[in-house]
């Protein structure tokens, strides 16, 4: 995952856009950048890790001026985990150009082998460098008509936020995987993110989602939207709801917070249990246990609590750090537990580790009985579309069966949301026709040109 | 506020002390320190920062050797934020001396001049150069009864781990204001942390409190334990229940967050409020907010959502940092909160400024009503005893009624907790005859020797 | 100016190409990188500052694994001053491709803007990029034959050291600029060299140059000598022997330090003076200095004494770091010069300000007379080759007669060397036949394509 | 060694004392530090490593303000390498005392242990921390009684700068061991420094040396000279004009490069050889071999080249980098020396290595035959004042006949200055009456309370 923002007629522009990163940091931990522009020319500040550690020194906004800015936090799906992917990329295309990129391509690989066959050297390994090479090769005139028939040549997830030292240029693939938000600042200039909460840190107001399949254009004479590719259904990430997205985000006309309640109460109707207590794995699994306690009228508690010194464990790339994570991040309240019958609620199940981990510590805290709920399916497929769910022979729940599951985990009793579950949680009111629910079942929209991990073509350790 | 670790016979003692730390993170984030034993020398390692940055690099832990050490994270109460005062600090004492001390001394200042009149010199501001001057001079000639010495000299409020290459020497104060445990590993060693949770990380079990006035030396002959002072009264810390300890610590025979779940009950019948749900300031107000809600059966909402990768605010310095903060840390739910009559719960009201910037931001948010519930007592005075609350001058509630905190903070309401529903809260089973309750009554319990500030005595910026 | 190093077949490959850099620091001290290949993979170090700087710490050369390595010490020519630029530059070509230059381009601008037209995308301002992406385009089948093809297009200097996992190649242009070096290693191995003083080092010995427009390829096989561009005469730079190689460097069959002697001579002899002592400008003076004074028996001094802790002045980019370098660099030994009659001795006179400076220091020094004599002769035009000259404007001798230099210097009377004074030292006993003297003749020898400054090209600031 | 500054009544105070520390450089790599004075504060900064590198950003000095500073570069002698150690060191005594210390006593072992039964605590290893316990503890009243008081019981080498808000103070010991000289500022404030260098750079007129016992006092009535200590005759260190100075410093009234000149003609009379050619072992070897060759009428060439970017060989710590360096540092240049005659002139010989080395590196160039000279005496004894001459057990002429070294070290022929000729050549002209030879002769002009080494003291690694 990533997460982008930008910039557009605002004074500080580059600091606006470290605010938004900020409120975007969920999205991405491994790497930060800000490209401004002063009009005449493009400014870069990246490094990795959090974007308080990057652009932690104030002198750092000297060097980003102007009112225009475009923003990125990095989650190596694609690319290995190295300053170079770091975006935005910046390449010397006419006055200068700067993307950042939140999704992923299926197509990628055959492009970058078309490509180097025509000559094009490649300087990363991310998928972000193919569509900067398919915008230097277009036959196109207009930088614009470059983008789009760049844009028409991949497949797969794109969010996508552009710049030139005069214009901003921002999209959404046809099919509408990844979220992308307008809004507008108070003095006039706009703000374009992947989530709502990052208009709200920096008191911008919604004003829409940016369309499937939409382009804007924002320069000196104002936004542009143009509709270059035909309609073909929609996949909006589900996952997003479930799990990636803040819980204070509206997304895709829906607050995530209710529908994360709304899958806790279906969860509660499909697999309720008799305990003491319901207990979430926090907070992916807080609003989903909250509705599932409310719908059953059983105590919730808060019985594990978190180290907020330590990241999120999801988005760690190396399974050492993870594991430790685990054990640095969540403590029991021994007191509480004790001799209790507890369902613990989350979000959703992955590898299984963490929550092995969790049903141990749980009853080492003296838990008479663990009761394991998840407000999701069984993961059973990975993602292309820019999660970083791990390879199918690490999901647990393509390779054993639910029984198996609560067995490897250790609890007492187990129950997953079902597919339709979890479609009449989300679908409640949402104005989203269509989600993306391969993860979950198997339904991928669209396919991918090998099956191999991509980051498989990672050649340089920087 | 600050917080100590000390290890005792254990592999790898550096590196536990390093994990129990990482537990104690909450109590100070400006810097940390471990010095380790080989059982000849000791070693330090020290800096400005989280404990994870400070001891980020993994061969750290190679200039740590041996299987003792002490810890110490620091918060800065007395001297001036530098790296000179981050402890613990080591001096040529005998074979080497170090020690690290959690606490404020209410006769530092006083003793102070005593020792320069005397010729000591000091090469910091912070009170625990004084403890060590104070063996120094001491004309016994073991050096515990050297300690026992010094610490017959000093009052206030002082929780202690010392080490020498041989020795592990710890203490509390004779009216015990700060916690300090003894935990055993596994393994067989001795563990030492001012909270239990901190044992709990390094897998080490809770054995019991070090008791006021009690001193224990640890060696190879095993721990000693010895009462060298009167009986005089007690006075825990009642904040440590109500703000400043982790939840899952079992603090003085109580859970920390079944006593803040019986704050908010109590908080509930003294200060009820008829509205559509309960939203907890997060972190703190979370476990008195659930037992407010349970207690009124209204429905418990997270309404406002913390952004995990900014610190805690209470705990930075500069009021500049902590105003920019806020807006960074919580950002609400507007479509949980749009239309509905809410109670807002806190731990506590100190100045005052940031509730009043939550108000605004519901307000914002949409929210009909807020009404604001604190589950304590009003602050009426500042901590001489180390907890870090502001100048007298700073307390809203040290100058104004309750009904203008509302006014200010911009409550439809505003209700706090009694003094008496407090006690009666904290008291509710626990093992602990007396709390000091200083901030919220102005019965001191040790006489301080003179007003000022102590860090105005800060001499030096490093 | 910048230096390379290639090391094949060699244990710790990337530590003898650290070692070797370090010898060629004084050929670039803004950045430093090394890319070393375990026979499968590239791996990439690199950094602005010193060698010493950027492979400062150990465990760097465990990231470099493998018996191949190229390195690179960086001076800023072309290309802004940023990390994006340092070299080696690595890109995904075949398996991986990494290339180092030492040179500059004519023709770069040209064919940057023809890449561009068809699509090329450039994220570097240097000639560098330019001739990886010619590589790249290349319609030839083989690596060799796509490298020769790219080197065909490019006029201009390069010393070129390129690399894949399995084959190092390496390469000077038809007319030889600059220096390149073949020299084998005790155990077997090869090693590519900017200077000969590099080899000393790392106790290689001396094989041969790379000759003028050959290209050499060394791989499990050994070491293979193409020679596919048509001879057309020979281009040495003149002022490597004045001033930029090492002393202890055997250029082109000829030692530095003796050419200078020779230097020193032609001038005590076309430009002698009577005076007390002859004192050098250290470093770069010495050897001139010392010629001078033995040819004319005038005892020679280190009047000026240099600190050792401050680098090059010529080196530093900026001209504000140039000037305070002077003042902290060199010191009159007063007692010594005091109511002398002396002689100042420099390689060469670019912009006159340093000398100016140092005539200024010997006065207040009490110097009776001072007469400067530049072992050079007056430099008129900027280089196109690679040597960081300032632009004409700057060039003092470009816009003033000699006189009006003395005047401006302030020293009592000026002499610089001839063209033919010049020539005949360096060609006394010299096998090379031909030298580029174009800054100091204006004959140049391979034309400009544009004569604007390359780095008006660098777009972004990193 | 190490290197002390005084600046007092002008603007940019700290900015001077960092210029001053830069031409110090030579007498202290390790750490430096600055402590400047406002009027009401002291600031201080301080670190490990170079005088450029701690000092590196520009925004230092603006957390140095004030017109009046001190500072000081340090060479470990006693105290280990580690921050804690690095000067000037401040204390809380009075309003701020910081204090800059050049020179090693003889008694800081039984006052430190006398200090210590006496209660004081000591937090670091070095000398300098005596020096302030005994200025704290002095029952005087005036804070310039309670310095004469302790400087009176130290016995030993001691160059100070002291400094309190309002004043500074500077010192030299009864027999001068170490220098500091006194300037002033074109705009009329003071300069304290080591050497006369320092004041060059910055401007300043040389105005006298401090005299052996004199204590200055310079506060805003000007400057007032004491003479509290009996005269006691004289020790000026004769190692300073051998070695240790820079050349361009004048040292107790003679330059110190005429002074190594004559070095090297006493050496050409005692030690003459028929050769063809003299190299000086650079740079320290420089001015004694010009010297020689002057003499003898034989050709002076540099036929070793330095490396600049590596430091001074004798001043690092450790054995091992020592080493390293001398490979890294000299090149010989081989063409020059090729089967000629050398005398090598060098301008001491401490343990042999170094040495041996230069001249496996001369015959492996091709030199016919290597004869060196030595333009001191043997060093047959540890240095208890100030340098860092390694233990007897390492001095090569303490435990061999000169015969054996030049076996040792390999020469054809090896050859020292004799102790008179030394004194011949420091005196001619001196106004010094009495030099410190001990380390050549073992008179030790006043006794060490233990001959262990000082550094056995060093208890905590940072």
């Amino acid at each position: 995952m990533c997460g982008v923002i930008g910039v557009w007629g605002c004074a500080e522009a580059a600091n606006l856009a470290y605010l938004g990163l900020h409120a975007l940091q969920h999205r991405g931990q491994e790497g930060a950048g800000i490209v401004s522009s002063d009009g005449r020319q493009l400014h870069l500040e990246r490094g990795q890790g959090l974007v308080a550690d990057v652009f932690g020194r104030r002198d750092v906004f000297d060097r980003l001026p102007g009112r225009r800015a475009i923003g990125h936090v990095r989650y190596s799906t694609a690319g290995s985990n190295s300053l170079v992917n770091v975006q935005p990329l910046t390449v010397q295309l006419g006055g200068g150009f700067a993307i950042g990129h939140n999704g992923n391509l299926v197509n990628a690989g055959t492009l970058r082998k078309e490509l180097q066959d025509e000559g094009a050297i490649f300087q990363t390994s991310s998928d972000t460098e193919v569509i900067v090479h398919l915008i230097a090769r277009s036959r196109q005139r207009s930088l614009l008509n470059r983008v789009i028939d760049a844009l028409g040549r991949i497949r797969g997830a794109w969010s996508l936020v552009m710049m030139t030292p005069e214009r901003l240029i921002a999209g959404r693939d046809p099919l509408g995987f990844r979220p992308l938000v307008l809004g507008r600042r108070p003095g006039g200039g706009y703000i374009l993110a992947s989530e709502s909460s990052a208009l709200d840190l920096i008191e911008a107001t919604f004003v829409r989602d940016i369309e499937p399949g939409e382009i804007v254009v924002i320069d000196d004479d104002g936004l542009t939207s143009f509709h270059p590719f035909p309609k073909a259904g929609r996949a909006a990430c589900i996952f997003e709801h479930l799990y990636f997205a803040r819980p204070d985000t509206a997304l895709w006309g829906q607050d995530v917070y209710g529908v994360r309640m709304k899958l806790g109460e279906r969860l509660a109707i499909e697999q309720p249990a008799d305990v003491d207590m319901v207990v979430p794995v926090p907070d992916s699994g807080v609003a989903a246990a909250l509705g599932y306690a409310q719908k059953l009228q059983i105590p919730f508690q808060l019985g594990l609590v978190r180290n907020h010194y330590v990241g999120r464990s999801f988005i760690e790339p190396s399974q050492q750090i993870r594991d430790f994570g685990v054990k640095l991040k969540l403590n029991p309240v021994p007191t509480l537990l004790k001799g209790k019958h507890v369902v613990v609620v989350d979000d959703s199940l992955v590898r299984g580790t963490t929550c092995r981990k969790i049903v141990r510590m749980l009853r080492k805290a003296g838990v008479e009985s663990v009761h394991l709920r998840i407000a999701a399916p069984p993961t059973t497929g990975p993602c292309w579309y820019g999660i970083d769910t791990p390879t199918r022979a690490e999901l647990i729940a393509a390779n054993n069966e639910v029984a198996e599951i609560g067995r490897f985990v250790g609890a007492d009793s187990i129950g997953y949301l079902s597919v339709d579950g979890m479609h009449a949680a989300v679908a409640d009111g949402s104005p989203v026709e269509g989600h993306c629910d391969a993860c979950f079942t198997g339904r991928y929209p669209v396919p991918h040109d090998d099956l191999e991990r991509r980051d498989q073509l990672g050649l340089f350790e920087t």
